[in-house]
């Protein structure tokens, strides 16, 4: 690479040597999905959203002793959960039928399954210990003193964004590199209000936003499956593309076998923004748990992660029948290209796309 | 450009030199930019949607007094309005308030003011005797006897569309061209069945989703502001943009002084698909119509372009007593990117500016 070349100073500053992300996607992905994305010299990453310190803990030694390139672990970062008990109420009781049809009773309550790491200090202690290179924020920023002291432990941080105003925000609290999510994105979107309207920008219109109002490098995510679409975000100034759905498929997944199958078949030309599986907005497959959340009588969802915790157990319940439709298979707009390769021989195939695509357009 | 270079194939068809199309926007482009973009060797576009046949026959004939280069004019297939009395009473009722606020009274019944070419047997007469090089097919595609028609005046046909089953649609019908217009277009969605759930594909998925799956050139669409957007949608493999808003502040361009003042301010930042404004969803600047689209006591909207009768009412009225935010300010996701530039001279900027991206990236 060229000392000029615009992703220099990136790949500079997270040890990578591939414009290639692989997203952290909290229940999919695993050390071994991350180790071997990062051995490539692209970007592995661990979700710990929907983990507790000990277990964080866990995967990033066990990503460790896989590889000794960096890679990223991301946090979700939300308003812990406001709690309603007439809205929790009326959810579980508009639940009950769809658990009774697999047999099961809905959950007597709703838990708080995952802390955000806003208030998860056993977590941001972890962190400071064992110094993954890259912490990514999900849902938003934790607060000046965590910021500070993961900056000082020389951990290089990144937070999703998803339109102008978020984007200050993050300048503003001093991350190094802003990923720019667009509403093509599978998983959770990444609005740090959900209260707010959402602009629902897409990713080339919010990439170009963002390059030519920043000077932090962007990382370009939603809806990249091959390398052309790593080459067009490198055209739009990005200096590298996430992808999350492209990997989801690939041996080291932890994604069930229905998921994989229904991604791979035809269902994946139909993706949905849902906030009825977990709380808050996310896009994934248009399943039975998806079309639930759109049924004319649903009353109101209860918050992040609350939800969660009702979805998890009807996808448990359902799935102990044969159902797979209830789990939260989460996919972006373009999942009808996903493919099944070995994460590594992906982060290979992506790079010759990718040149082939420069090649094309010289 | 060399034998093989991929955009060759669309340019031979629509005798392009420059992968840039002018968006064809109703009641903002004009015979003067539609010329003065062909004239550079990119598409010029004309949107007839507003027009009746002479008007349009006008428009085409100026056209050509000012080049001699091929241009494309877009009309309108919508479903005609499927009325409904008490729809429309209820909406013109609501609206009451809204015109006397500026001394005016709602009109006393909503008029179906544009015809769709589906059935506009005038308009298809006219395109067959003037023969434009080009002809674009929005909301949807003409029966098979007015496209066959088409071809056999030698017309090159296009057609808008927003997923992969209305792509397989218009290529089964046999147009030359798909458009891709992602989520982030301004203006008019193209969706062919507004009834039906809306897949909201940002433009970077569906350009390689049709890309991949057809072997027809692609156009792509939306949030395209500057040459490095041109630049990636070709690395996606389409062989062409399609701007809008780009031209919609050129001095060329019918939009009023309020609309481009609002295009160049901070207000650009925000955009909404609303349906309030045509009874079709439309994307536009979050101006008071807009606002008012999403009052939470609004009724059910009349169908397009019913509802545009009484928008253009009550933007009249309003802007008689200085207020500009009723009109039609329509706006893709980009817009604070927008320039005022003379349109032959966009088009070479954005045509230095693809370059250089592509520079960049070698």
């Amino acid at each position: 690479m060229q000392a000029d070349h615009p992703s220099r100073r990136l790949f500079e500053l997270l040890g990578m040597r591939k414009p290639v992300v692989q997203a952290p996607m909290a229940g999919v992905s695993t050390p071994a999905m991350a180790a071997a994305v990062s051995a490539t010299g692209a970007l592995g990453s661990l979700g710990l959203g929907a983990m507790q310190a000990e277990q964080a803990r866990e995967a990033i030694r066990a990503t460790r002793r896989l590889c000794d390139a960096p890679f990223n672990v991301n946090v979700f970062c939300h308003a812990p959960a406001r709690r309603d008990p007439a809205v929790e109420k009326a959810w579980l009781r508009w639940l009950a039928p769809r658990f009774a049809e697999f047999g099961a009773s809905a959950p007597a309550q709703l838990r708080e399954i995952y802390a955000s790491f806003v208030d998860d200090r056993r977590m941001l202690d972890m962190l400071l210990a064992e110094r993954p290179a890259v912490v990514s924020f999900h849902f938003g920023l934790p607060g000046a003193p965590a910021i500070a002291a993961l900056q000082a432990a020389g951990i290089r941080l990144m937070a999703s964004v998803t339109d102008v105003r978020e984007a200050e925000l993050a300048v503003r609290a001093g991350v190094d590199v802003l990923v720019a999510q667009g509403i093509e994105a599978g998983g959770h979107r990444g609005v740090f209000d959900p209260g707010e309207p959402d602009q629902g920008l897409g990713v080339l219109a919010l990439t170009r936003l963002l390059v030519r109002r920043f000077a932090l490098p962007v990382i370009a995510a939603g809806g990249i499956m091959d390398g052309a679409g790593v080459a067009a975000v490198q055209a739009l100034g990005a200096q590298a593309a996430q992808l999350g759905t492209a990997f989801v498929a690939c041996p080291e997944s932890a994604a069930d076998p229905a998921y994989r199958a229904a991604l791979l078949s035809e269902q994946a030309l139909h993706t949905t923004l849902s906030a009825a599986i977990s709380g808050r907005p996310a896009r994934g497959l248009l399943n039975r748990m998806a079309r639930l959340g759109q049924a004319a009588d649903r009353p109101a969802i209860p918050a992040y992660p609350l939800a969660y915790d009702s979805a998890k157990a009807l996808h448990t319940a359902a799935k102990a029948r044969g159902e797979a439709g209830y789990g939260a298979q989460w996919a972006g707009q373009a999942a009808a290209l996903a493919r099944s390769l070995p994460a590594a021989q992906l982060v290979e195939q992506l790079e010759r796309e990718r040149l082939q695509a420069l090649a094309d357009l010289a």
